[in-house]
């Protein structure tokens, strides 16, 4: 893997170590040899877990997938939700062949929750939804010692790490993310929720998994627009705190969206991996994980105001980097340079990067939703801003009102839309 | 106060100490001069709060109450919820006025749920209202900092507990509860929830307040029958850990029926100082929490079979003691005379000991909604026994199963039913 490995710059927010030349595995299951396979360590004291990655994880065969499954099962009882679209590609069979492989004695239940071209993904994160994952499992008997396992997309994992959270006040759970969105982004950090009718993950849970197993192999029944969209989102890892990263995917990127293995397994590793060191600073948000948030204040908004289903979340926080950038070299804390090289890659990773002409947000629709962002503490909204050289952000109320406003009015204008 | 002061007996499940003679305020804000204010400390380290306990706290007067809410508050917005018998009878314009007391700047907003004879409370703790709560806080641009005052009985604690554990992740919020059974049991411990169609407290979390102020002035607007209850549970703490003040209950139980002040606060200080304790010990219900549970399994078999409203909880909670006691003395863990006194205590309280005739309980009923309780680890059912002299229990799953069904058959037979 070609890779330029440049001095580390220092961090404005975290510790942050190079990207590392070689992946290391630094832990796997017991009598398994996939040299391909390496493991993130998120480390939250008695909460922390492991992320597994490698190609064919969970798509090579029952005997392979049971280790990294079984493993964690404390109990007896496994409830597996997915939705219709992997179900149909086989997945649930998988995953329930793994859990029951070698005669595990385990009990495995299975919902598929609907997922069609109707309704649009992030409009089934509900309450009601929850609900009927929690009341399944309360049909199906399953107590305390039962784990829940979240089979699919970020959205799956969202809600059902939040049923997690709630059922019989906590179960465990084991998240098998099948976009690179989830594996890149929530599969790190214990976010779970569901949405409300008018604002993004607003009711939720801070609840860890005991396991993550990222298999990229599931990647290759990923349609397009999904990949970019997780793309997008890995690209900020780069921008907020891994230079290094940064230029590997200035290199690679197309690499990755061809879904070459290596590469896949690179990009997850290297997100996950960031992520765990912002996480593990701090697991509640209190100020260095929001930097994690780079561009979502403007995307939330963005994916707010369209309505669920009309971008992809890394499709809105694409525009939302942008937003950022802008912003950020419009108050001259970064170089004309950095902007450059920043909004090009997001190109590449081919998310928009500009709203379209018939998109109704206006400057107002934008304040008005970003009032009720979680960053707002009484009533200042706080922003994740670059500032110096590629690799660092802040995370600030303290900026010009005017260049915030000038950013809103700029993307706005019909000028500087897309068709 | 007449008491009879025993040696205390060695506990099974916990440390114990004597019920103390005389109450010693251990804390109250400055500047107050209360004497009947006394202040329970839940130890939970970085989660701990205190429980104020005091007669007319809230209804006496702004500047009283004020002192005690402001306190914990730390952000500007607050958002008060409260059904509508309690707002007609004024609770939420003083705890209103309380929080806006001395130009304090607090932007306090108030959400009344409907609470009427058609419908019972506890049918209205589900996820749908939650989603009430926590949309309302949307809409009023409610952020992390709020402070959700969760201001009525249990079923408002449970679900305002479980919107601020929920919202954004989780606000602060201050409990005051205006029933003697919220005051004794929902105030400690942080247990928050909402119900599902089938089974009661499913789907929740453990979520401590940041204060609780029960002022035993507002008892006073509490019907008899819910003043009943909450005595019932009551009598719990001293049949598993407290014998003291079991022996106090004997000698006074009648003047906290006729809502003598001292009684009131001595009853909810005992109760809250115990359950304290235990909650300090075990927050998670690994082990001995759950003995706080005595009677609960059964009780809420009724509960449930029954659907939600028939029974109030301590009525259930009544019968279920009394099932738990027999139970002991037929395993031969008490003996008749403890078993007697229970049970005369309990009926002592104005709530039933046995089931109705009309009842539709059968044991194969009891039977499978045992089966989900929360208590099942691994499909074995754990019940909280007597054992020993009067204050001690054990949490179990090593019990002659023989016995648990002459139980039910007992309590089942129409023989041994009220009219």
């Amino acid at each position: 893997m070609a890779r330029r490995l440049l001095q580390t710059v220092a961090c404005a927010v975290a510790l942050r170590p190079p990207h590392q030349g070689l992946r290391q595995p630094t832990r796997r299951p017991a009598t398994l040899a996939q040299p391909t396979t390496t493991t993130v360590e998120v480390d939250l004291g008695d909460r922390s877990y492991p992320i597994y990655i490698g190609d064919g994880l969970l798509t090579e065969d029952a005997a392979t997938a049971s280790q990294y499954l079984q493993t964690h099962v404390k109990g007896s009882q496994v409830l597996i939700v997915t939705n219709e679209i992997l179900d149909r590609l086989g997945y649930t069979q998988r995953t329930k062949a793994a859990l029951e492989y070698g005669d595990s004695g385990l009990r495995v239940e299975t919902l598929v929750l609907p997922d069609n071209e109707e309704q649009p993904s992030e409009a089934t994160k509900t309450l009601e939804n929850l609900g009927k994952i929690t009341d399944y499992a309360i049909e199906k008997a399953l107590d305390r010692k039962a784990t829940f396992v979240a089979l699919g997309g970020g959205v799956i994992g969202d809600m059902v790490g939040f049923a997690a959270a709630c059922y019989v006040r906590g179960v465990d759970f084991i998240q098998i993310p099948t976009t690179l969105m989830a594996m890149v982004d929530s599969s790190v950090g214990g976010k779970t929720a569901v949405n409300s009718k008018s604002a993004k993950n607003m009711v939720g849970a801070f609840y860890q998994p005991v396991a993550v197993v990222a298999d990229v192999g599931s990647l290759r029944t990923l349609p397009d627009r999904e990949l970019a969209s997780g793309v997008s989102e890995v690209i900020k890892y780069g921008l907020i705190r891994d230079a290094p990263f940064f230029e590997w995917l200035e290199d690679n990127i197309e690499k990755v969206l061809e879904r070459d293995s290596e590469a896949l397994i690179e990009t997850v590793e290297a997100s996950c991996r960031n992520k765990a060191e912002v996480v593990a600073l701090d697991e509640k948000e209190g100020g260095v994980r929001a930097t994690l948030n780079l561009g979502h204040t403007f995307g939330h908004a963005i994916e707010t105001k369209a309505g669920y289903g009309t971008y992809l979340h890394g499709e809105a926080v694409g525009i939302g980097m942008h937003m950022a950038a802008k912003m950020s070299r419009d108050l001259g804390w970064i170089s004309d340079e950095l902007f450059e090289r920043a909004v090009a890659l997001v190109a590449r990773a081919k998310v928009p990067i500009v709203l379209p002409l018939d998109s109704p947000l206006d400057v107002a629709s934008f304040e008005s939703i970003m009032a009720v962002d979680k960053k707002v503490a009484d009533g200042l909204l706080r922003l994740i801003l670059l500032k110096g050289d590629l690799g660092n952000c802040v995370f600030t109320g303290e900026y010009d009102r005017a260049v915030l406003k000038e950013t809103l009015e700029h993307f706005c204008d019909p000028e500087n839309r897309s068709n």
